[in-house]
């Protein structure tokens, strides 16, 4: 047979494969999630912006979606997992840093006070992740997180970290991508500390994963062989207004669909809907204390606060509750 | 017929076809190069980090490859294209910035004196970048970049500056892209210059182009629209050793293959060299005068200096001849 008629006998048989493969997959794309408005949200967010002809097409290259971190895609409580990390890494680092045990927010870390030590605000966490993060060469660092990630275990699930991610977001950032998205991670978290986990638990590859990130130095080591040396300074904190920020940087284009639960992410959500035709702006919302846990707006803990939930209402954000739309909460 | 009977006769077919399609393809993916050791290197790398079983076998996710633009890519004489467009956007801006005409490295442009302007460093570039290309959205600059694109043209070739690329390279870029490679740009030049043509003239997107970047602040519009306003700080200069560093915040990961023409590349050459595994490191010489232009080592001109030329000896990095080792220059 000669190659344009197999190419012909292909497109044949292909035109008859594809609608019904179509079909079996789209039966539920999100089958972790109770059916209702907002799982219908996103199903009709991906109808609109993928169908040909729709008003609020998107051409594929420009379909970028974005999920915050913590609390959007894994648990976040009792303290955020990098924290967590860096309380043991300033522990492994104190005796060459004597000065820690009485300059915040190192000596709130090393107090123990589990109290204060939630009390610490983005940029008290930035500093700790930019020193608690450097003094090694950037493929170090991946290995002190690759071992750290191997041993350390949740206090109330007794699992990995790592595996306390949330499967019905994992349905969403797989469904998107199936429909040509590009699912980013945008986390105040630390860059490199997110990038070493994230191709496995989430299927999204370290330069799609966006995060507060440090400066490096360029330095020859042995053999003359160069390396790039992380340093205790903040590039650029990626939370709140620096969100927005730290995607057109990265991107260099504004998301079509965001997550997140917290204050932190409401620039990112406001930035993603004003830009033109349609847009999905989603905030997960902790109420559900028996499966996870409950905090954010009406709790008054945590920072997802009573305005961020008045102007989701306001706006017509769609807010998960975890209780209600989710059939389970881990894989 | 079943689908898994389907399924089967697609494979079958396939297995047929895609060698002798691969043979086809592969015949000359360089059909712009000449025969000779610089065409063979890239034939070589591409060979040896592809075959499965091979010692030096990349995985797909890791296989990176980064290129400089500015002569690497395109025609950086008689001045970079970004300088032409800053000298006109800093006459559009000067009535509102009457200090300008004093204050260098501005009132070098103002001067029209080539000479001086021929001379300013990175850092008097990053400034003019900065500054010139701020003061609106981030939208609103991709606008102007493409309204001046569409009229500008080079003094020499009479064509539009997107149209003076070199057509060895695309093919290296596409040649790399077929085998599995993510290629990216990694740029002195303005980030957000860069990606407003980069989708079209070389076919790598706008989150593949790394460059010297400006801060951005996050401001409310009409009717309470989001919008990111450039500002006339400098981020990061991605130039000599802000590209290693750069390559690291954007990607995460260290390239395989890295292409530069200037002591601008040098540290991005020596540090893709020094990862693990068989690596291509190459410049650009530009030695021809009749064609496009002759400059740097031996000619005693422009940043490829004599210094770097010895290093490339030295460590055996591929120095491209675009006298001997291309055919043609412009697509």
């Amino acid at each position: 047979m000669k190659t344009k008629a197999l190419f012909i006998a292909i497109s044949i048989i292909a035109s008859l494969i594809m609608p019904a493969m179509a079909a079996d997959v789209g039966s539920d794309p999100l089958p972790s999630w109770n059916d209702g408005k907002t799982k219908q949200a996103i199903l009709d967010f991906v109808a609109a912006t993928t169908t040909q002809g729709s008003a609020d097409f998107v051409p594929t290259e420009e379909r970028i979606a974005t999920f915050d971190q913590d609390g959007t895609l894994f648990v976040e409580k009792p303290l955020y997992t990098e924290f967590i990390f860096a309380l043991d890494q300033i522990k492994v680092l104190v005796p060459k840093h004597p000065e820690w045990k009485t300059t915040p927010p190192f000596s709130t870390l090393l107090s123990g006070n589990r109290a204060a030590i939630e009390k610490l605000n983005p940029k008290d966490m930035a500093k700790i992740v930019a020193v608690s993060h450097s003094g090694m060469t950037v493929e170090q660092f991946k290995e002190v997180v690759r071992q750290w990630l191997a041993t350390a275990k949740h206090p109330r699930f007794d699992k990995p970290y790592t595996a306390l991610v949330y499967q019905p977001m994992l349905e969403v950032i797989n469904y998107l991508i199936a429909n040509g998205f590009k699912s980013y991670i945008v986390t105040a978290g630390g860059q490199d500390f997110v990038r070493v986990y994230s191709e496995d638990i989430y299927g999204i590859a370290p330069e799609r994963v966006i995060g507060t990130a440090g400066q490096t130095q360029y330095t020859y080591g042995q053999g003359g062989k160069s390396e790039l040396v992380k340093l205790p300074k903040v590039l650029m904190v990626d939370d709140k207004a620096g969100k927005p920020s730290a995607i057109n940087l990265m991107i260099g284009r504004r998301p079509y669909a965001a997550f997140g639960n917290s204050d932190g992410d409401q620039q990112m959500l406001e930035w993603t809907e004003s830009g033109k035709g349609k847009r999905l702006m989603m905030l997960v919302h902790h109420d559900d204390a028996k499966r996870e846990y409950a905090y954010g707006a009406e709790s008054k803990v945590g920072r997802f606060s009573d305005a961020l939930m008045t102007e989701a209402d306001e706006r017509g954000w769609n807010v998960i509750s975890m209780k209600d739309d989710w059939k389970s909460i881990f894989p």
